[in-house]
């Protein structure tokens, strides 16, 4: 059952955690770094150690990459890749999506099946149902490497683009910067005379972001059928309020770029005769 | 108990509503409207309607103002205001910072006490729960007319400062458009090449600004204590990931401007020595 061949090769904290995985779960794992001490602890502990990258991607049938970049992910393709003809490599490499898919092409030139994958979790969640892993590339490929992949942690199969679990992967970073940023804008705005306690702000804004959060589902639904219902207010009426707080922030040696960008669509909209319309549909200007 | 008499100057959809709702708990009822015509109803349920505003002023202990703006608070302050000596007037017309503080100060000079108001809900709420009120003046003058106040919904003193409430409203309008941006700006950048059906998404970006909802205490506490601990990532540690969603945003033809403003902060925050710090240290940026 357990037996599906593993190979590993970079063993930085991440890497490692996911060889310590699979070799816990009764998976025999061969390991592989640039610089072998780093193999030490874990051939301690029952893994196989390959001299080689090309010793390495032809011991197992999954080909596990988890390496410094995608110049190293390149390096290793070409000093070894043509060993794994036949295997299927998951690369974990953090990239853009361009170069997961400069990879695909690569690992497929070599006769081997590619998977994206992206981990949303720190080493010591690896192996825990709190480590989200994203996937992208064929079903099918995955649907094989499914079992295997599941000892890391709560895998979803995204897409059949090979980019698309790091596309997946820097748009929710982008969201959690984005998010932040805008918490620390209304605090330092509603505190900005310095006589409010930002504790005492936080609760207010948690329930108002809350709300950005409960209708995450209908909004998307609302951008997947490009129908924008006007819902508690309309774009002719979110204007003024946009224009009252692009002054108010101003006033207050704030940013105003954001809100400007956002005013700008809400117009653009407007003067397309969609006024009436729903905020969400400002998604379409984005995508202009 | 509920005999404390309560005017009403503005009777729109909001200002009608609360009229309704200080009847409905027994009080006093006195209203005025530019358009007279909007007082019937009101006096059809027992409203005693008053031909002038200084009538208006004079007749109740709380008066409660909910005007088309703060040109209209003027008007009316400057047509009636003296008769409001000795009574408390509580403004809930919409309006900045700097007009609430105007608005306190010519209150003041007629002699009356004054609580700035903001009300979060539709009309359709008020009264209940779910009606979100903040407050800002004097906490003797808002402990005075509180019971009164919270026959409209659940209400909250945020501030001294009589343009507080007003400041808390527009943080919190402002964080929800920013919220909102950021996550259409998602949805948009992780469908970029159509493969991937919004609703898809959700779930995860509902996850991930929920991480923001969670810790928005943790990092009001830090904001109040000017102590950043670096958290599970350093700023040094975020710059290159903000460096490396500017680029691929950039080639999704999406907006940078606001990760470049953030960047600008982390990297004005590195070279000040405090690359080991956390996240939240940039709100000192927002505030230079």
């Amino acid at each position: 059952m357990n037996d599906l061949p593993v190979t590993v090769l970079g063993l930085g904290a991440m890497g490692g955690a996911l060889a310590r995985t699979f070799l816990e779960h009764g998976h025999t794992t061969t390991v592989w770094n640039r610089s072998p001490a780093k193999a030490a602890p874990l051939v301690a502990s029952g893994a196989r150690h390959a001299a080689t990258v090309a010793d390495a991607m032809a011991a197992s049938d999954l080909v596990v990459l988890c390496l410094t970049g995608h110049d190293a992910v390149m390096e290793v393709l070409a000093a070894g890749g043509a060993a794994a003809a036949g295997r299927t490599v998951v690369d974990f490499t953090t990239g853009t999506p361009d170069e997961a898919r400069e990879t695909a092409a690569t690992v497929g030139d070599h006769g081997a099946a590619h998977l994206g994958a992206v981990i949303q979790a720190s080493p010591a969640d690896i192996g825990t149902p709190d480590a989200t892993l994203f996937h992208s590339g064929p079903a099918r490929v995955f649907a094989g490497c499914r079992p295997a992949l599941e000892r890391l942690g709560t895998v979803h199969h995204v897409g059949e683009d090979p980019g698309q679990a790091g596309l997946y992967d820097l748009a929710l970073l982008g969201l959690w910067y984005d998010t932040t940023f805008a918490y620390l804008n209304a605090l330092a705005l509603a505190g900005g005379r310095g006589d409010v306690a930002p504790e005492t702000f936080a609760p207010f804004a948690a329930k108002q972001m809350g709300y950005v959060v409960a209708a995450a589902e209908e909004t998307a639904r609302e951008v997947r059928d490009r129908a924008y219902p006007r819902g508690p207010a309309s774009l002719a009426e979110h204007a003024p309020v946009l224009e009252h707080l692009v002054r108010l922030r101003a006033s207050a040696k704030l940013g105003t770029a954001q809100l400007e960008d956002l005013l700008t669509f809400v117009d653009r909209r407007i003067a397309d005769g969609r006024g009436d319309e729903g905020f969400t549909g400002i998604v379409e200007e984005l995508a202009r």
